[in-house]
């Protein structure tokens, strides 16, 4: 198998829209889609016309299933006006809006097209909550994963405890995490769980914290976290708290050609490097610590665009768990294997430390429409690449960026970066 | 929008391979890919190593509602031994397989690949059968469309009935198309029901047909489809043999870089022209008697491959139900509007006839495993370009032939155009 190489053309990002990620009731996949549809036409510093849309690339993991609506690319499309337009749904489980950005991208490189739009949606909340676990649990291997009687808050409870046992690391490793997202998460308006952890303890009423106290620390918030009662256990060692929640929400970004990127903006941001790799299930992998798909496409991405994990300014990483960000952070070469836990807990992950991971409050407080939050990703770099990022905006002036997002347990995964020239 | 144009660099299909069609129970789609896999890397006239292949695109519908496992790209492709390449899973109803073809193309055309494998898998008769009406109906518009009470045996028989309408058709008319599919398709040992109609009601054991009678007529078989008993109205005007059945079933074919194609294979079959387009719902369409995606779908291939309709040699077309291939024929300007009936009734599309129509079987005949459809469409072009359809081969050694497959009532469609050069 050859590595991933130049495209024949480069491409950019241009607009950038997002609905509210959260729980909707009476709004279905058309109707987050038109919202952020809207906000991306309104992004795009010297307008477009959207007729100038040329193909629309659909992430989508099961309308089947939550909504009982598949071919949901065409209706969308028809929807925001784009009819007729090709229009196609891509499904690599929670890593469909990825696998979307990597096929417009590639549409655009092959010259058919010059503008495409790329969108994630995913209206989750409709199915009674009872199956939407089941719903999920089609995304990993139903003859090898499921069958031995695990859905996922199990597989990434089991590499968490293979994670304590190999390197020391304990559930406030995993707690830290969590704590540092929803700060993120707290800036970020869209943000489903947009609360910094104390908030929304008290927003449960839970005993823990008293109104009038002083705002807690880090110290504090591992203790209300390590009450059974407000942080109940999920899949030991995961808890509520290292749990991303079930989401509605919808993303559309616009793609154009680099020659003609300028036309539409003053600050493109451009796709320089885009792995993927897939891979079989869980019990065929050497290790539980690791996700051997990321590392791949972490690996064709960087060599794509000529930078390394140090190069990078700021991630978006696939915390479907809490576990799976720390994990993804030595994937992408960011730590050394095992280091990644120590590095949450010293803070390099945060805002203020030299490596700013979920800068948006992550899956974990923004939310995971699963079809949507690889798109949404990349919504949270062109916003900081552009210095557009408001309260949460890094400091560091970011030209760097870079998206993880993993599908199953490990079954696909992309890793694109991005540049501000 | 602009129309579609020519590619950054040219494709050809050196291999293809396919399950046998029909309902196997036991069979996974893991199963039935393997078999269309193991086909297919025996079609390479000089041979290949599958690690060569880059990337796998894989048309599925709805894999979780049939066999409640989603995210199947990446599955399938490690149960080929083809991980840990990209893979992706493209939807478009019934049209899926031609939608990953299409990105397949695109993927080449891109500069990110030289060797990709396009592939098609259902497995639908797991699923009592009580509920695959309604899970094929997700492929419908469920706001406008399914709620106004309408599976798709419905839409296509609302279809049929303004064609008669509007043009003086017949329910003979229809049967004509069923008839001569499953003529072609009693050639083509890979059918579900690759028997000529007389042989089914016998197989049924009808009255209608007496053992060592001779050969029935078209005109004894119109007698014995117009009997309620042996071929019941399903919705009117649509009988039983007008609608394609219920299948599973799996393709692979294998692409590569026109200027590496001669490196694989003797005779290459090239792709001149690929379009696509999408539409909103039924309702919001001019009229019940053409599929407007349909229409430019063909002039965007037709402009690309610098054709018109009266060069095509060949057609696999969309028949999911009778009706549709007639439209379809009209779509695709064989015949003008109102004529495409007329021309079914003179025998005009036969294997025998000036314009050859489904020369496998059909869906009707063949079998019609959704996701894989389109992509079985593209195995008998090729098999009949290269001179290898055996017993149903045509006379006139084809050069160019094209591929018609539609989505849900018309949202999705695409039309491949191929060439022997």
């Amino acid at each position: 198998m050859r590595k991933s190489r130049k495209l024949n053309r480069g491409v950019a990002v241009v607009g950038v829209g997002m609905s509210n990620f959260g729980a909707f009731p009476g709004m279905s996949s058309r109707d987050l889609f038109v919202d952020a549809f809207k906000e991306m036409r309104t992004s795009v510093d010297k307008g477009f016309d959207p007729k100038e849309i040329e193909a629309f690339y659909l992430g989508n993991f099961s309308g089947d299933l939550f909504e009982g609506q598949a071919h949901q690319a065409p209706m969308l499309a028809d929807w925001v006006g784009l009819s007729p337009i090709p229009a196609a749904r891509l499904e690599g489980a929670c890593a469909s809006a990825s696998v979307a950005f990597r096929e417009g991208l590639l549409g655009i490189a092959s010259g058919m097209y010059d503008m495409v739009m790329v969108g994630g949606v995913e209206k989750m909340t409709d199915l009674h909550i009872s199956k939407v676990t089941d719903a999920l649990a089609t995304a990993a291997d139903i003859t090898y994963e499921v069958s031995a009687g695990f859905t996922f808050p199990g597989f990434y409870a089991s590499m968490a405890s293979a994670y304590m046992h190999q390197y020391g690391a304990t559930p406030e490793t995993f707690m830290r995490v969590g704590i540092k997202n929803h700060e993120n998460g707290a800036l970020n308006k869209k943000a489903q769980f947009g609360a910094r952890i104390p908030d929304l303890m008290e927003a449960k009423k839970t005993k823990a914290l008293q109104k009038g106290k002083p705002i807690p620390t880090w110290k504090d918030e591992i203790e209300f976290l390590s009450d059974d009662r407000a942080n109940p256990l999920i899949a030991w060692p995961m808890r509520l708290f290292d749990c991303s929640p079930v989401s509605d929400g919808g993303v559309a970004l616009l793609l154009v050609s680099e020659e003609i990127a300028h036309q539409f903006s003053d600050d493109p941001i451009y796709v320089i490097g885009s792995g993927s790799a897939s891979a079989g299930a869980l019990h065929s992998r050497p290790s539980l610590t690791s996700i051997p798909s990321a590392k791949l496409a972490a690996q064709n991405a960087y060599e794509m665009a000529n930078v390394t994990a140090k190069d990078i300014d700021l991630a978006e990483v696939h915390d479907c768990f809490t576990i799976a960000e720390i994990i993804a952070t030595e994937d992408l070469g960011f730590f050394d294997a095992g280091k990644g836990g120590i590095a949450a807990e010293e803070g390099l992950t945060s805002r203020q430390g030299p490596q700013p991971i979920n800068t948006s409050g992550g899956l974990k407080s923004k939310g995971h429409p699963v079809g949507a939050s690889g798109a949404g990703q990349i919504v949270e770099i062109w916003k900081q690449l552009r210095g557009q990022a408001g309260e949460r905006q890094l400091d560091k002036s970011p030209r760097l960026g870079l998206t993880h997002n993993v599908g199953g347990t490990g079954q696909t995964c992309n890793v694109h970066i991005f540049e501000r020239r």
